[in-house]
């Protein structure tokens, strides 16, 4: 952590910085330019109280060098984290598909899905049973009714199932039906439900918040990991900008920085952050040219009729042909598809 | 509702999609221009299942004309609603302060601060008693005892007690102590959450979301307000931009925006949507300038020592400088304050 | 174009709105809702002087339907268009590679660049003369000598030049040495200079604005065609947002979408966009799997010693090593490398 | 500066970065952490030729600690900036509103408009002659005709002109009948124009770049005052951000930032940020109430007839109210209005 002294800053104010972070358990080293003294500081920055340093009028800014993160940080870590679920293995050689409605509707919608996705080579099936949307007023998921019927779509299809846990009041119940517990972008810093996934050890798919940066992304992740469970898989759906063309803006820059800043699995999600089903696709191949683990789309068997997210859904013949596509491209990266 | 249908619709997808929206029970208008046919659909869009028309391929968008939300617009109610909590009005002519530290920390710092900011008038005081923080090794809050502070410092100062609610499971805990329940930005859009305040009689402090639009934040106004708690006091606190000298950008113009759309109370908090205390006072002051109810701002006894955003917290004098000013605006405003 | 009245708007209002429609030329189409009164305005909207239709108090808003663009979008012309420079085809099957130093800054440096990216395969050099830069304090390119030394390289290499015009004074001078004529993304929206490229046969390599969205970007496209000048071939290279960890946010989701509502060639930028040259390989890839047309890298022989932008520059064995990479990717796209 | 070593950086390499900046004439501070070591280098860095330090694989990252610009800071000079053109005083006791329409369109709409605005309180008029808008079917000013005519218009009332140069071919027509030459948000960054108004010696007003952080709008300021020309007004008019129900999202925070690190006085423009008149009343105020030196608005006689950006007009009523609010809120801020 560097201090950097504001330019009147008195040498009674330099001394007193100085004693309060070695009271606080930092070695600290003064270097004293022509306009600036900083304050170099080396110690636990986790024990640092507060941001009150900043508090204090001769002081200008605090620069953290240190990533805030640990576990989930490759200096932690340095190889690629794998994780088993359902004799699966993600962030290893072979990319997954995640793919299915945006809800679980009905029976037939969801089987049919179910088979559709297997077909052409997807590994899990996302559907979702709680869906408090933005509006009150819209259709708000079929529930346990839902998670229920998931569990019959992975008897049938041998698919995994990914669904969004909503709240801690509901954990249990989701956590008895999925095989990866997805966290929604909304949730992404609801910090009292990472605490209680943290004692699962279910693998848990977590989505960046749309106003997330990296940092707070694996900051989320560290929560989880910070409570024992270490299988998280990170999931980019894009974040929040001016341009309003397409629903969010995929940053799948953020998939070769996340490698590189940790060990973590990292999926994309492009149906969610584009919100039109048209260029799904073309950014589905593009993230497993970024480095991608895999990909989370969605499919639904007459998107005109989706109760949720028709306009980003996929078609049957769509979902197949990209499919095909992206053999192709994970062939060129070198890795697998089931 | 206009749907926009592409430039190359055949007239059989024209007629597809109209022949869809009567079903719907919407009335439609047909416009055919030189190079869009578009097709105005009258009708209660709520009862829309879906997005699913943009799942059409032959529809190029959906242009909504009506505002999504009903109860929290001017068009249902045209004056402006004033919210009563233990005496105080809110959204009429007096502005209020509510004031104090981030976090409870202690019995000393909490009724210290409460005397400070009462005796230059403030009417509420602010702390957090539940802090799930970015960082998971960071103070996270004295709970339940901390509630209990904060009902001692109601119990000597008369003052009312704004405190945030983390989640459903400690909803009802929260309400037995609290006399305004706070909405942190990060659960603006925690539907289930917002479900449950519903309930309640409780008015409810709503902070804006980083990346939430106005119209988003808007419609969580009206989840509340559609499961019957009216009671809705909006605080904007800003929102996530390039910009990173300040923590987020501070979106004044919202307050004559919302005023203007809506009929409910808002406030501003310059101290989160800032970061720094030196700003403070004057986005306080612009806040009053441009038509603000009230303003939350964090004050402590000894900002260097708060174990929570010291770095943004006045100290007790720049408070109640702050507070003369402020009484100055509000009286250019033609407003009073207690 | 269609006029959504206020709630409040009168039955002469609602008549003076439509009188004004049609003595500008328009054929209105009228539709009462319960709530609003749209008016659907048909006609060619560039007549339309101002926006002072939403200058009126009666007037909620005004919702344009068709693309303020006409000769850069696809319904005017359905096929790629493909533009050729000194036997190249950009557009078409090949995708090209456009690599070199941010500037020139010597014979030696800019020499050994141009070979070693034309053996690697690249097909066009890239290289600033003029370098007007953030700081006041930092090199500002060579500038004459500068375009000198690119014609030089081209005669040595036989790379195509791209090189950019910072200002309409400038324009001639570098018109003469330039085969492409690159406009940064700080000029995107210098409609003087894009009005006098218009009348110039070069073709145009139009780089996205910072915070220019998609529909600005065509826009300016449209500035230099409807000028006589259709040879445009657009550059994505990174918004702004809020991620600080990269310098700008890629967004490759851009490149679709181009594709999709216009005609243009597109290439990506991603040296600029990232600001950290290990994470440009990765993006490059991801751009042809995109849909790009090609891709401008920064490559400089000794990164280190780079006078401007080194660090996002690749090293020579690093862009050796990205472009055997991208001839995988471009085969798994079905299109060519030279 | 502060650069940070990679946690599996070698001794060799620190020293490599070492002996690096102590030729690049640095002294330095080595600083072993348990994770990280850190070089502090003392010196002046607007002599480091790039960035090519970060082109080390060896160096994760440099901090600078000195702010870039150093003539427009506080540090260089503590007491504020005071402009003096034609009479007036810009960033003294005495607030100023420039007021006028957005573009000069005809002989009577400029006098009306000047008449008006000087009749309310304004000090200066604005107008642009040269219009190069978004859409190139769009009207594109009165060039030097509208020059003359805001001579005339100053001429008749005494107003001081202020109207915006768009490049430096017509810096010099321009300059002859302006009294401050408005340097418009997408030409912030236009360095070479900043260099040629470097040269004269008429006050410049800085319009911040839509998508340009404080520190780089502060650097735009230095390239204008390193050439000797000192005498810059900043002019804040909103930034981009994701909320699209204004067309900017005006950052009045930015007010007291730049006052704290700058010496220059800072003006505000709500009715471009904005871009609905409705809500600029409100927030001139709050501009004032945030301590700017004064606003800069639109009015039109007529704004349902503007060619250009009527929607954000105030009509002379408007206007007029608006004036006696300031009046009010300079008091307020213990300054004056003439």
């Amino acid at each position: 952590m560097i201090v950097v002294m504001s330019h009147c800053a008195t040498e009674e104010e330099i001394k007193a910085v100085s004693a309060w972070l070695e009271r606080e358990g930092f070695q600290i080293h003064l270097s004293r330019g022509v306009e600036r003294t900083i304050i170099g500081a080396i110690g636990d920055r986790t024990r640092l109280a507060g941001s009150g340093l900043e508090a204090m009028q001769s002081v200008e800014r605090v620069v953290p060098i240190l990533q805030p993160y640990k576990l989930a940080s490759r200096t932690f870590q340095a190889e690629d984290t794998i994780i088993r679920a359902g004799g699966l293995e993600i962030g290893g050689d072979t990319i997954h598909v995640i793919a299915g409605p945006c809800a679980v509707e009905s029976r037939e919608q969801l089987l049919q899905s179910a088979r559709i996705v297997r077909d052409a080579g997807a590994t899990m099936l996302r559907g979702g049973a709680f869906k408090p949307r933005t509006s009150p007023y819209s259709f708000q998921g079929l529930e346990e009714e839902g998670l229920k019927l998931l569990a019959e779509a992975r008897e049938e299809t041998g698919l995994l199932i990914v669904t969004e846990v909503m709240d801690t009041r509901t954990l249990q119940l989701v956590a008895e039906y999925a095989d990866i517990l997805q966290i929604g972008a909304r949730n992404m810093q609801n910090f009292l439900l990472l605490r209680e996934l943290a004692r699962l050890d279910k693998p848990v798919l977590l989505k960046r918040g749309p106003s997330a940066t990296i940092e707070e992304w694996l900051m989320a992740a560290e929560y989880i990991m910070s409570g024992g469970n270490y299988n998280v898989i990170l999931c980019e759906r894009g974040i929040r900008s001016f341009e309003s063309y397409t629903r969010n803006t995929l940053d799948l820059t953020a998939v070769p920085v996340v490698k590189d800043l940790s060990h973590l699995p990292v999926i994309v999600d492009p149906s969610h952050a584009i919100g039109r089903w048209r260029y799904v696709p073309a950014m589905a191949r593009a993230a497993l040219a970024a480095g991608a683990d895999g990909v989370m789309v969605e499919m639904h068997p007459k998107p005109a009729e989706a109760l949720c997210d028709g306009s980003q859904s996929l078609t049957p013949a769509n979902f197949e042909a990209m499919m095909k596509d992206l053999r192709r491209f994970a062939g060129a990266m070198g890795r697998k598809m089931p």
